[in-house]
Parts: C-alpha cells; structure tokens; sequence
C-alpha cells in the first residue's frame, strides 16, 4: 500500500501535470522522485512535443534517485517515444520501487508496469487514480476508441437559437463566457468548424490568452474546416496563426478518420448547426459545453440541426456541471446513448 | 424602532402568512399580537376567499389585544373586504402599537395607517419589508400596473425545442419538474395556454398535489383557453376540476384586460409558441420559468416564436435563479425591456 509520503507525492505530481496542461498527443503527465529516505528529489511534468515528466524528475534527483521511489500519474512507457522508454530510465537509476496512478491503455506503450517488474522494481498501480484520470480523459478516449474523443461546443439564447434569421451569430454570449471557451480549447488538439460558419462569422478557431493574443503557433490546435465549400484564402482561417486543415466532407465517420490520421486526439467541435446535427445523430458526440445566454432571440437558427421526428428520438444527456460563467449559464454534459424510455 | 421582539413577532408573521399560501385576488397577510408585556397572545393569516389575517389574530387574542401590539405583513386595509375594514377592528380591539411590514399600493385600500395614527394608534412601517415583500411580489406587480403579472413557464431541451415535428410534446421534462411545476402554478390565479397547445396535448390546466389529485375546486385557479380555434368540448379542460374562461382573442393586451376584469393578478402563461411569442415581443412577460430538459431533439418547433431579425434583437433575461430540478434544470429570470447593447 502506498505510503502517506508517496500519497502526498502524487498529488504532486498530479498537480504539476495539470499545471503545465494540455501535452496532446501525448497524455498529461506528472512525476515525482523521493529517494531512498522518502524526500522529494526530483519533479518533472510531461513537456508538450517534449521530455516525458519521469525523464525530467529522473534529471532532476540524479545519483539520489538509486534506492528511491519514482510516483508517477500514469504507467511509465516502454516504447521509443521523444525521449527514448521511460521504462528503462527508471531502471538504470536505480529506482526500488515505482507508484503508479493510472495504468496506460495505450496498446504500444503499455506494459510499461510489467517491464519494471520484470527488472525487479515493486510496482503499485491505481494509486489515486480517480484524481489523476479526469486530466486524461480525452487521451484515454481516444487511445481505447482509436478515434478523437468530441466536445461539442455551442452557445444558444435560452430559446436554443444560436444564430438570428439574418445569420448575424457572433457574440451571444458574453465576454466571460468567450474567455471560458478559450481556456477549453486549449485542451483540445484540433477545432472543427463546418465551412458554413467560416463562411458566415470568420471566425479565428484559435486559442489566445485573457489579453486576446493567440497562443504561439505550435501550442495551436490544428484548424479543421469541414465542408465542400470553397472558403476564399483571404479568411482568417487561413491566416499564419496556426496550421489548418481542410477536410471536403461532411461524414463525422469521415471526419474523424482524418482527424485519427492526423494524431488528433480530442476534437472541439464548433460552429454549424448542421455539422453538429450530423455528429450528434451519429452519435460521435462524447461531451457538450453549452453556454446559454440569458436572453430569447425568438426566430433563428437552431444550435443544432438534426432529424427527430418525435419526441422518442429525444437524446439525454447526463449534466455534470452546471454553473454561472458571468451573465452566462454553462451546461456540461454526456450525451447518453440512445433515447431514454423513462422520459418520454 | 422595531424591538427585537417585534422583530421575532414579524418573522412569525411572515411565516405563517407564507405557510397559508396563495390568497389571490386578496394579498397573502400574516399578523401576530403581542399583549401589554409584549407576549404572543393571537396569530393569524389571510385565508383565501376568507377573513383577514388580523380579524383571525385578533380574535385569537380577545381581551389581551387591549394596550398591545399588532405586528402584520402589510398595511392593515381601510375598505370594506370580506371581514370590513381591519383599521377599524383593530382601533375596537385597542391596540396601541401597530408594526407593519409591506405599506399597501393599492388606492383603494391604501392609507390604513393614516387612518390608525389619526386614531391614536403607534405606526411602524417598513420593518422586514425585505422578507415580506417576495410572497406579494404578483399581487403588489397587479395592484400598480393595473394588470396580472405574467409568468411564462416552457420546458424545452438544451436545443430550444419544446415539441418534436410530429407535434408530441408532452413530458420532456422529468416528473421532478412536472411536480416543481404544479408547487408554482399553485401561486397563480389563472392558468392561460393557447387553442393549438390544448389541442395538440389535451392538458388539465388544474393544480395538483404530490399524488396528482387535483386540489378543490375553489382553490383552483382559473384555466383561460386562448385563441380563435374551436376546442371540442370533451377535452379536459372543460372538465369540472376547475373554472374555465375561453377568450376568442391572441392579442396580449386584450388577453389581459379580460384577465384583469375577472379580477386575476397572478397569471401563468404555458402552452403554445405562438401565444407565449405575441406576449413575449409585446414585454408583457414579467417573469421567465425555464425547465430544460438535459436531452437534444435536434429538429422541431421551438418554446417561443417570434420575430427577430437579428442579433441587435436579443432580448436579456436577468438570472434570479438557477438550479437542478430532478434530472433537469430550472432557470427563473426576469425579461429586459429592450436589447442589451453590450451584449450585440
């Protein structure tokens, strides 16, 4: 059983994981080296494009780290990854003992667990895996499903109108709730918007910080443009910001398939009502953001355009955060996956 | 100034006047006495329909009102009510002190206080006027403007949607809401949906209790059908659980002239797009009752239809409430009177 010391450690190493954010494609992680008397000698986070967290606390603790114990938020690898198996790193530092939160469902990487054991270091997996996990999930996701895991994004007066009927769409909501979009789409690695609503708004689809300047360009999430329709070159989509990719289809099933191709790993979808409509009857939708305005609009466009015929079709969703962002009320939820009998 | 035993006497008031409930057309009142000694000899509350909390207070009190203190909600009337004028009972019982909470805004019941300070009487008015005055808020909004205050009730999915395409509406809402739903109306005085949504879900309009029995006919409010379409008289709305007023009209003023005529102060508009839409566009919607279903429909018709044309359009609705209700979610606000241009 994990120790209180290895227990405080891990929160640690979640935290510092969390701190420096979004590593997509690669998972968030976080690690922290005691040596062999329990102090902390060495902290390291999983750098994006960069250093896995264990090779920068390894780093960190040199010589101190032999006998010592290495806790770590998720499964150490054993595949040739920017910074060469993380496994064989921990054993030729000498490590005793490693502390493992959540095991790694990545069928190249894993195993990492086993290889340690093998070598003769006592491992323990699960530990506080439940606080580690939440910052994985669309990692996760996407390494079970073999597909990007899909936040839906939308904004709607609380009449479900996203756009008036003269098409003017931009800025239901308020500037908090704009802000709040931001820090979401910074943990995404592709925002997908229908040529329909880069058509209509010119919108940016990228991340930018509290003073509205944008990430610098490899921190982007990739622009991916749905559609047929030819969007002129002169659109900020286009624009030297971030990397853009146009996909000429309108199939979720197809869409996500490039996105796979492309290493994407969470998708954050935006923008369109149609697209939306078409992910959501396909059921490719696995977390919608809502932010409802506090206002009716009374004609206009849906947030979504779909084709229920009767209120048996109607999909829940399971909130799981409900809340306030300025004059806005976001609504977190999973969509369920199929009608639900009790409702209807 | 108050004493702190008054004080504790008000909050008796406010509560028991709050436990009788819904006294529309007449303003929900409670009182208590306090003896000589400042002892709490009598306790009363408007009953619907019947006496006035302080004829009830006092006559609980009796020989022990002489020298007291009346400690009630709201201005004590001077008309002629169901029980005659309760400035005048309360000259008769001789109390020397009366501490009021809400002054009375109606002319012709107004001016109780004057007429107990010209009889020698202690007045205090305003003390807990804050906590009384949220029970009167419909009936104070009535008794100023000279028409009911209109709360509109729609249940819809986080997409807007309140009927599929074919029409079925009826229950997007969990039995939470629906149970939520009957504890408000139950606040109201008439109950108004148009010819199509009567039609289209052949509802009841009554007010129930936890066990779905419709309360006694008396205590019923008023169900108003409104529109021009025939409604056949076998649907349930023509039953004998409760009154019912047709008005052969969508106009939302004449709508509420009639309403007013029949002495309604309270009433709860629901049912049709189209009638909730003219009262919308026309700000006679003084407040918003949301019930959102957690669940997309994707295509169908919308809670409100109206006419805006774009974004400048938008109509604010300023929060009061927000809050899970069973599996849904419930947002009380109250309508602006024109676009919030910070928001455009």
């Amino acid at each position: 059983m994990a120790s209180e010391i290895e227990l405080v450690a891990m929160r640690r190493a979640i935290d510092v994981a969390r701190e420096r954010g979004n590593c997509l494609p690669n998972p968030t992680v976080g690690c922290v080296v005691l040596d062999a008397d329990g102090r902390e000698v060495g902290i390291g986070a999983t750098v994006r494009k960069g250093a896995h967290a264990e090779i920068e606390a390894l780093a960190a603790a040199g010589e101190r780290a032999k006998g010592g114990t290495a806790v770590v938020t998720l499964e150490p690898c054993r595949h040739i990854g920017n910074t060469g198996p993380c496994t064989e790193a921990l054993i030729a530092a000498g490590v005793t003992r490693v502390v493992i939160a959540e095991t790694d469902p990545h069928s190249e990487a894993g195993g990492g667990a086993e290889v340690l054991r093998a070598a003769g270091i006592e491992v323990e997996t699960g530990v506080l895996a439940d606080e580690a996990e939440p910052h994985n999930r669309a990692w996760r996701f996407a390494v079970v499903h073999g597909r990007p895991f899909v936040t839906w994004k939308y904004a709607a007066t609380m009449d479900g109108l996203s756009a008036a009927p003269d098409g003017s769409s931009k800025w239901i909501t308020g500037p908090d709730a704009r802000r709040d979009v931001q820090t979401f789409r910074a943990q995404c690695d592709a925002i997908v918007a229908g040529t329909g609503a880069v058509l209509a708004d010119d919108p940016r689809l990228t991340v930018r910080d509290a003073e509205d300047l944008p990430l610098p360009y490899d921190l982007q999430p990739l622009r991916v443009v749905v559609g047929e329709t030819r969007i002129p070159n002169y659109y900020r989509v286009f624009d030297r910001v971030a990397p853009t990719l146009l996909i000429q289809s309108r199939e979720p099933e197809e869409v996500l398939d490039k996105l796979t191709e492309n290493g994407i790993k969470h998708a954050w979808l935006e923008g369109g009502p149609r697209l939306a409509g078409g992910f959501w009857k396909a059921g490719l939708i696995d977390r919608v953001i809502g932010y409802i305005a506090p206002s009716m609009l009374g004609s206009g466009r849906a947030a979504l355009e779909g084709e229920a015929a009767t209120l048996a079709d109607l999909r829940p969703i399971e909130i799981t955060d409900l809340s306030t962002v300025g004059h806005d009320i976001r609504i977190i939820g999973t969509p369920g996956a199929a009608p639900r009998e009790t409702y209807i």
